[in-house]
């Protein structure tokens, strides 16, 4: 199998990690729009219009599946880019709904969604997790993690004082979905601020429970082919790839 | 007088605040490329093309002079955007220069400047003081500062400990050059930083230095017609000018 994996930048490459750990495809392409993020902040009718770019980017390579791992994409254009694909595309927003269903047994618990702008906006994931009959949601947009992870803060006293400005006012959640690929990467100090007894929903573990509830996988493949694609500066996502997937 | 103001985004908002002022001109075109903001981590080739499009874009109005209230594309498509453009063009990194000069009078003084990565790595601040046998320079990318500012929280404890992160390794400074057109906003933190004997130079204040200086003005104009344009949600930066401007 060969799957192209989208995102606005370099964020969706916590999803390759998360590949590459299961090893399921032959092949991985990514791409990321480096020349146009974030998307976070974009309107609608701009975050679809490049999301049918990156598929028709795709069609070049004869993919079997396309993963976005961008929430924001995700939230707005999912149908849009399944329209113009010939292949199936499948989204982090519907990866983290299953994830958070499976993961939390009880229907009334108290589920903290967090993402860019335009993904808190888009309440794809509330809409998403009120069909799965959950209601006690809160969704906040923390759109200052983004730079925060750009600048590789992963810790210390401005992603402390970051983390109480948007969270002071939340009551302890039983999950929290990390509804943007790169907030994995401070996974450790939101855990830590909330404590024992609140999960984080990750988009990369997420995507390969859905790929493993969606699709049949008969082998694994030990060390599948990786390329690297931008539309701006591709030497510095595959140095960063590099660095952060080990390969 | 006719004037095109452009910007990445809405930062230069802050040089139209300084025009008005001074009403130094009878109509003032806004332009933000708000579809495609932050220039300020693009790529040099990426950065001219988007301001040889904005040069384009103000060929529909007959301007008599473009002022780019933008540091990142001052310091990398000035002289692009020149070749371009038929009338005359300014940018904030000269005006900068001369501002500083002129506030200077001890060229041994101590110029700190901080920017963009995109800024402060084409060292255009940098090569246009030494030209004025300054010599005591330090530089750093601030790229933070940017979301701080678009979040609107120009004070309290993310902003203080973004500046501590940033300027703690950093001397005290006779002069810091706000080489962000965000930056203005976040003066006041600033200057509380640094202290008293630490002068900050501001783009728009600097504009209209080196205006006064390169151009003759016979009349001012106290109700100056103002239009904005943005490549995406023109509404939303016209509300943002609205609150900002007073207009």
């Amino acid at each position: 199998m060969r799957v192209g994996v989208f995102d606005s930048g370099i964020g969706g490459l916590t999803v390759v990690k998360s590949l590459l750990e299961h090893q399921l495809f032959e092949e991985i392409i990514y791409f990321g729009d480096t020349a146009r993020v974030p998307y976070g902040s974009k309107d609608k009718n701009t975050i679809i219009r490049y999301a049918i770019e990156a598929v028709e980017f795709f069609k070049n390579f004869e993919l079997d599946l396309i993963i976005v791992a961008c929430n924001t994409v995700s939230a707005y254009a999912l149908s849009e880019m399944q329209e113009s694909a010939d292949c199936p595309v499948i989204g982090v927003v519907e990866a983290g709904v299953l994830a958070t269903t499976n993961a939390m047994k009880n229907r009334d618990a108290n589920i903290f969604i967090i993402g860019t702008n335009a993904t808190i906006t888009s309440k794809a994931y509330e809409n998403g997790l009120r069909s799965n009959e959950f209601s006690n949601l809160y969704a906040k947009a923390t759109p200052l993690f983004v730079p925060l992870v750009e600048e590789r803060l992963f810790s210390g006293e401005i992603l402390n004082a970051t983390i109480k400005h948007y969270f002071s006012d939340v009551t302890k959640p039983d999950a929290v979905i990390l509804g943007c690929t790169h907030f994995p990467l401070i996974s450790d100090a939101i855990s830590e601020y909330f404590g024992e007894g609140t999960s984080l929903i990750h988009s990369g573990d997420a995507i390969i429970e859905l790929l493993e509830h969606r699709f049949d996988f008969y082998k694994t493949y030990p060390t599948p082919q990786l390329k690297f694609f931008a539309s701006e500066n591709p030497e510095a996502l595959r140095k960063i790839a590099k660095e952060w997937l080990n390969v």
